[in-house]
């Protein structure tokens, strides 16, 4: 069985090594273990999004469908990544997108205002969440970047090269959707014998 | 002549009411005040990204330009907020974007040491920059959810919405490049006499 104390200890000392266990102890009491099958979701489009949730394990999809039936992928998220719709988190208010999960998932969830509490007690904790929202910035801007100014080919190739694991485990339909290109598309991309330098 | 310490301390109090007036004196000692006129750079592709960038007076666009030499926008910034390549400035890493003064600027600056100082001997601003990047992260979120489901009309809606202050300094090719679409379909848009409820 996996522990997810020790998991999610390991995930905070790569950020804060220098978290004493017993300041651990009191940060990981704001944590609730949560249990949710696949085809569940953590946030329906107008529900509340009460939690900020770490993937102890499981694999999730936040989304949202157009008035066209469209589904347009916002995030993934595995093992060791947190997932939540922020504005809606942090906002109080209504969920903009479904956030569902692919498979069986444990998680930890926390609620706004304990990780409020816990950031305002132990400054270390407020420099993780700094640490993981200046990452997450980067990231999110990289993809708006990736999008406007990339051919699909180069998107797929900077998928691969940082999200591999992603990759093996995800229907290829949802990947085309993250990128932003048709199923066709990516199939034509994934053939390994294709020439490259092609673009869009 | 502008006050650039007593706006910056009133942009921290907003977020830290109850930042001392010792502390900020502690904390306005790591910037220094930068004047760049019209056209100067901050960044430059392939180049050092050393500050990071608090608008005291001014107006500046960060874009990049791809290989067909079309100019894509990621960030406007006017006064009280933040600019710099984010990714390049934590990561020490070259730019990948230019960010130009579109106006005359007076700017704060803070190299990235000096701001993870800062960060460690205030707890104060480690939430202050917290809260900024947890709004900054919502900002791109939403960013990315318009660019993929929002119709042209509804970009250019929720732009004014947020930016109007933006809409009145920014030449109009600037504010399509920015919401994706040609200054065409922007002009259409800003035309009052159009009839509503049209789609692209």
């Amino acid at each position: 069985m996996l522990d997810a104390k020790s998991l999610f200890n390991a995930h905070l000392k790569y950020v804060v090594p220098k978290l004493e266990d017993e300041e651990f102890d009191e940060v990981y009491e704001h944590f609730k273990i949560v249990k949710r099958k696949k085809g569940d979701f953590l946030a329906q489009v107008g529900g509340p999004m009460l939690f900020d949730y770490w993937v102890v394990e499981g694999c999730i999809k936040a989304y949202f469908i157009n008035r066209k039936g469209n589904e347009y992928i916002v995030q993934f998220a595995i093992e060791d990544w947190w997932v939540s719709d922020y504005n809606a988190f942090f906002n109080k208010i209504p969920s903009t997108y479904f956030i569902e999960c692919l498979e069986d998932c444990t998680l930890l969830a926390i609620t706004l205002e304990d990780r409020e509490k816990v950031c305002k007690n132990h400054h270390k904790m407020e420099y993780f969440w700094r640490y993981k929202l200046t990452n997450g910035y980067i990231a999110v801007q990289k993809r708006i970047l990736t999008l406007l100014k990339d051919s699909a080919e180069v998107r797929y190739k900077k998928f691969i090269e940082n999200y591999s694991k992603l990759l093996q485990r995800l229907p290829r339909k949802y990947i085309a959707s993250y990128l932003g290109m048709s199923r066709e598309t990516l199939s034509r991309l994934h053939r390994p014998s294709r020439s490259r330098g092609e673009e869009e």
